[in-house]
């Protein structure tokens, strides 16, 4: 037997929250960032080395949570201008700093900042979309995060892409640049959406994702707005828009989708097209509900997501999580809408089948991918533990003491390990009293 | 000038949420349990003397906030069956539960981890009600939280009230035995609802709390159910039988109030009743959501409350605050609905007024007593902190660093210093092992 990079003892595992079952007294074994061994205590070959060995004490052991949608540049936005009717807070405040302010440099350490935000909260994969997104991928990489990183597309001169007919061009050099290049990154393309792209774009861009094998992520049917918009202009829903298009397909990610009608849903659901879904900003920005028991019913996959924090304000899939429960329930006058077990399904396999990595990450069994948090459930608003729907309804990110990546221990009782978050801070700390210096 | 008790310096003073202004470089100084002395630093007295200084180090100074409703004791049943149709979880798990296990030293150590979990994150003022409510009040006193204590009354054999025609004697006899007793603590009575108790004990009720001039609390309309039972009944809304029986008035607190007609909320108006809102359970429950706008248009004083940890399932007011925030915008499609900054305001002066403790407690001036906290807001959640609206939005019960209550510090850098919490916690465990062997 080989010596193993790491082991994990002493734990509750949750191997995979779908199922809701807890072993006590288990242990996680890793070998080349891999998972080498996984059971109980009890029937862990005695013969075991490891280079390094965790002693998890009694706490729950279970996958890392995956965030199917950010824009984690926006941490810089976070809070800027709260609780403002959609178009002034867009026009008067978020559009004009980004256009001021968003650059390559501001990507990077921002983006930085969401991936320390994440993995402090139990994150382990994200996938992000924004513009420059050449540095948000060099941060997710720095941070040691797993993520699909996804150019951002939009008809109107954006930072990093001042000429829109470049937009195509531009998102092939990032896809290009990044295919292969590390194996915790996917590059991937984001039309912004089908008001902000004309049918030519959102055609070219998906051409371009299919030639490369990469996912294709858009904003779709957000609110009760864009519907209108797009029925004035094409004289359809926005979900029949992308299929007369012909840009529905398995490889097509579909985010917000909170204003669909039962025809969209089955067009969804033929061309094996995912949706993601993000209750807080929905909620926040006065979007509405997502009709996600008739996604689940239909069989559409469906994943959780934060949004950027320009809109949710934060990066904190625990909370995201208790959302999504909660907000289903009341929207339906029905308590056992959106149970608990399946909301943090959503939020390990589930959001790994949406992005493609079912194989590699999203729960914790032999042969995937170490990617595992080890969250205290000893806390007083954790007590009593009498099951895994707890870390929904009561747990927080910050509940979370250890994270593992690809095998690699990125944060360590609640130390961020991979990269030096002060000097991150300080930077973004700079680049905010910019933000408020305007004017 | 007197040595002071105790002198906070260095910190980013939030004085009153209400009106969101933040004054950097601030000091607070505390005697007797009173804030004897607030300001900018520049303006501190060079010769002050203190017996204890904590430098809050630029982190932000806030008053305490105030959970308006809370079922202390029932942390115990926290996620024991989440997610079951309403009568199903009531029927065959909290009632029978309750039934077996609660009596006054459950109520004790469950209400003591209450209080616990609320000072952690912030809390420093509770209103409490449940069945052996002289066991909650012992344990908030000996906590040093301050509490509004409320004595249960339900026309069922409850807990420590085995025959329901005692129960206005017993509530009279935890009436008389606690007040005057407590600086910290106010008894008071908890009506559990118009359908669980019937006209006469709700009358004897109101009348022994009028006596006593204590505080009054109810569950009201909290489902369409209880509002259908009723009208069927009595021939009119709750709101309208509390009217009818002349129960309205200032010193009556009406809890959750989700189902309110307009004149439902005139009447509330015109007597002068609060209203306490539990946005979360009432989530979680599938109850509905209040009519919030409505109520705050009309001028009646709203309060924030958790809940029990039965259906919420933590007491966070922090998380509370962003769920009444988020659910309210996304309820009217309106972004602009109950912003960030009234909400913080409901859950620091505005539950004051609700609980009557408005000269006491809710903001921080001279004078008032020293119910504060210290927040950490250089954590990258918080980060870039362009505003207080970002605690709302972002912010986690956990972020809270010290909390003083009375103006002794109960909490310091996340160590509760008022009593022994592995100890509490040891209990609730053992308590919660005979939860799960039930059957």
């Amino acid at each position: 037997m080989p010596t193993h990079d790491l082991l994990i003892t002493n734990a509750a595992l949750l191997a995979n929250p779908v199922d809701g079952r807890v072993q006590e007294a288990a242990y996680l074994a890793v070998l080349d960032g891999a998972i080498a061994g996984i059971g109980a205590m009890a029937d862990l070959p005695g013969e075991t080395r490891a280079d390094r060995v965790i002693d998890a004490a009694g706490n729950l052991l279970m996958p890392g949570l995956i965030n199917c949608h950010c824009h984690g540049a926006m941490t810089l936005f976070r809070g800027l201008a709260d609780d403002l009717p959609l178009m002034t807070w867009l026009t008067e405040h978020i559009f004009p700093s980004e256009a001021r302010l968003v650059d390559a440099e501001m990507v990077y350490w921002c983006s930085k900042l969401a991936a320390a935000e994440m993995i402090l909260a139990g994150t382990t994969t994200v996938a992000d979309a924004y513009f420059h997104e050449d540095a948000a991928a060099r941060a997710f990489c720095e941070a040691g995060m797993r993520a699909v990183a996804a150019q951002g597309i939009i008809d109107f001169p954006a930072p990093g892409v001042p000429d829109p007919k470049k937009n195509i061009e531009q998102a092939a050099g990032f896809l290009s640049a990044w295919q292969g290049k590390n194996s915790l990154l996917t590059p991937a393309l984001f039309c912004h959406s089908p008001y902000t792209c004309s049918a030519d774009t959102l055609q070219r861009a998906k051409a371009l994702a299919r030639e490369a094998g990469s996912f294709f992520f858009i904003h779709l049917a957000e609110t009760r707005g864009e519907v209108a918009q797009i029925r004035e202009q094409h004289g359809c829903t926005p979900a029949g828009l992308l299929h007369t298009l012909g840009l529905l397909d398995e490889q097509t990610i579909c985010v917000h989708s909170v204003w669909l009608e039962k025809a969209d849903i089955e067009l969804l659901r033929e061309s094996g097209a995912k949706v993601v879904t993000c209750p807080e900003s929905n909620m926040k920005l006065g979007s509405g509900i997502a009709p996600l028991a008739a996604l689940l019913a239909a069989g559409v996959p469906v994943g959780l997501g934060t949004d950027g924090c320009a809109s949710n304000n934060d990066l904190d899939l625990f909370q995201e999580m208790a959302s999504c429960a909660r907000l289903h329930k009341v929207a339906a006058h029905e308590p056992t809408r959106m149970p608990a077990a399946g909301v943090l399904g959503m939020a390990t396999e589930g959001g790994a089948g949406v992005l493609g990595l079912g194989r590699q990450t999203g729960r914790l069994a032999l042969g995937l991918r170490a990617d595992c948090l080890i969250l205290d459930r000893k806390q007083p608003h954790l007590t009593p533990f009498h099951n895994p729907e707890t870390l929904v309804y009561a747990g927080r990110g910050s509940d979370v003491a250890t994270v593992l990546i690809d095998g690699k221990v990125v944060m360590q009782d609640r130390r961020l390990l991979s990269f030096d978050l002060e000097e991150t801070l300080d930077k973004v700390r700079r680049l905010a009293a910019r933000v408020r210096a305007r004017g």
